[in-house]
């Protein structure tokens, strides 16, 4: 389908929101992009950068005549900000986001839309340890995979929008439950995120109580380096998909905790065989993972 | 100094002993290099690849000959090749190697040397998830770092021959005392191997327990794919490693099951505060990585 908006508007225009308003306005998709965000400064380099034509102090100025608005702030804002701006939305507007967790919040925002209003939840599997439209560029998603979660109530002309935005943008996009995209997500990005949080934070410890020449950024190899890197993620963004993915997180943590425990037991009793054996097991798994391309996140 | 062996034998050509080899001959650093190990095919491969000029099956013939011989096998056989071979070196012989774990090794290895020969204990910190000579590099070792652990035993002639034949790898030689290596490579490598095998195995676990829908590799983005590269990594070494440096791992794992459990209780109890602080904190050591130039392994 031929896609064309008259107005989108960009709720959070940082890593995600800025790049897609760079690929809307660079590919024509849509003849005017709005930015509303809380710092102006952003907001001036979002315009420099050409993620946005302008942008408006009030969020409810900034959606009243858009065709699509797009959800881009942290997830735990999702309330706040449909509560304040939802009733001013014309007929036959789309409402999407961009948020990491789906259930809950997909939920939440089908209750907030006002009749005539259609939300699709939908979320972009691309970023990085950087954040800000600053780090933003229009090949951020090409190749990356977007997840889009329609539920029963899900008009399928926004749908399909909604999709076909994503596929413009380069984006491998795939349908899936909102509960299960949290399950899956928080399985294979949630609980590396803790792992690697929680991991730098044992570091500093070791090297504060145990070792205090250990200098981890000299003495650490490009093991450290890659079993980190996330680390140096947004706190603010992950506390809030730690937080709305709750259960799902602490669900895995503890498997998480069980198969460390188990690997120190094996260590502890000196059970040279079955450290081999878990090893192995996680390099057979490991192995598969390299006959894909890695996508960008 | 000007640095010439007459004949260098490596027990174990692989990755590592095969890489010193292709140096050591390319730049013309020993008349002959030998190569003694296990399987035939790999040493025909070492031959082809220029890693060594000859092999021999008997280890005995392989050391009585050689200035310097590097035992480059798995740490867990030191003691069996000592054994076996030790009393053959020729008086003023190095022996030296490029184990993981350090200080049980060194003891064990000086005790094992006859009179009038010098053991020198080195760890090249280069290597990555592959293994064997095929996978070797004269470059392998080009800005990685090579930590010498000298004892009070240790002849002075005999560490700086050693330390030169590191440093015309394009190695950046560090000296360390044995068992502070220990110490600071169980936390900055050992513990991220642990931390890696048992991510892959808990998500193995999640998957066939919970979600039977999940694709590891097809779901798997940027991150986890980080998160977990050195899961890849050799399971007879890291068995070894793991057992050889034991009271270590087991107490730096603990340190990072405290780091786990204490992040999972603040999002249990909804704790955003406090969550953002834990990850602040990570963020703010993970971020005094990128200043310096990442090593290769």
């Amino acid at each position: 389908m031929a896609l064309h908006f008259t107005q989108v508007t960009i709720i959070g225009v940082g890593l995600i929101g800025g790049s897609l308003g760079m690929i809307l306005r660079r590919k024509g998709l849509a003849a005017s992009v709005i930015g509303v965000g809380r710092r102006v400064e952003n907001l001036k380099t979002a315009v420099e950068l050409g993620a946005i034509d302008r942008f408006v102090g009030d969020p409810k100025d900034g959606v009243k005549n858009a065709d699509l608005v797009v959800l881009a702030t942290p997830v735990d804002t999702y309330d706040r900000h449909l509560t304040e701006w939802a009733s001013c939305l014309k007929k036959g507007a789309i409402v999407t986001d961009v948020g990491s967790v789906k259930g809950p919040l997909v939920e939440q925002a089908e209750r907030a839309m006002p009749e005539g209003v259609h939300f699709v939840g939908a979320h972009p599997i691309a970023g990085k340890e950087k954040t800000g439209v600053a780090a933003g560029s229009d090949q951020l998603f090409t190749g990356a995979r977007c997840v889009i979660t329609p539920t029963s109530r899900t008009d399928p002309q926004a749908l399909e929008q909604v999709r076909t935005m994503w596929q413009e943008t380069g984006s491998v996009v795939l349908t899936m439950d909102a509960h299960l995209h949290d399950k899956i997500l928080g399985a294979v990005s949630h609980l590396p995120h803790v792992a690697a949080f929680a991991l730098i934070n044992a570091l500093a410890e070791i090297r504060d109580q145990q070792i205090p020449s250990l200098d981890l950024a000299g003495h650490s190899g490009g093991g450290l380096r890659d079993t980190t890197r996330i680390a140096a993620s947004s706190p603010e963004m992950w506390r809030d998909i730690f937080l709305w993915n709750r259960d799902n997180v602490i669900t895995f943590i503890e498997a998480y905790e069980r198969s460390l425990s188990q690997l120190k037991e094996l260590i502890r009793v000196g059970d040279a065989t079955g450290i081999e054996k878990e090893l192995e097991r996680a390099k057979q798994e490991r192995e598969k993972f390299s006959v894909r391309p890695a996508p960008s996140a």
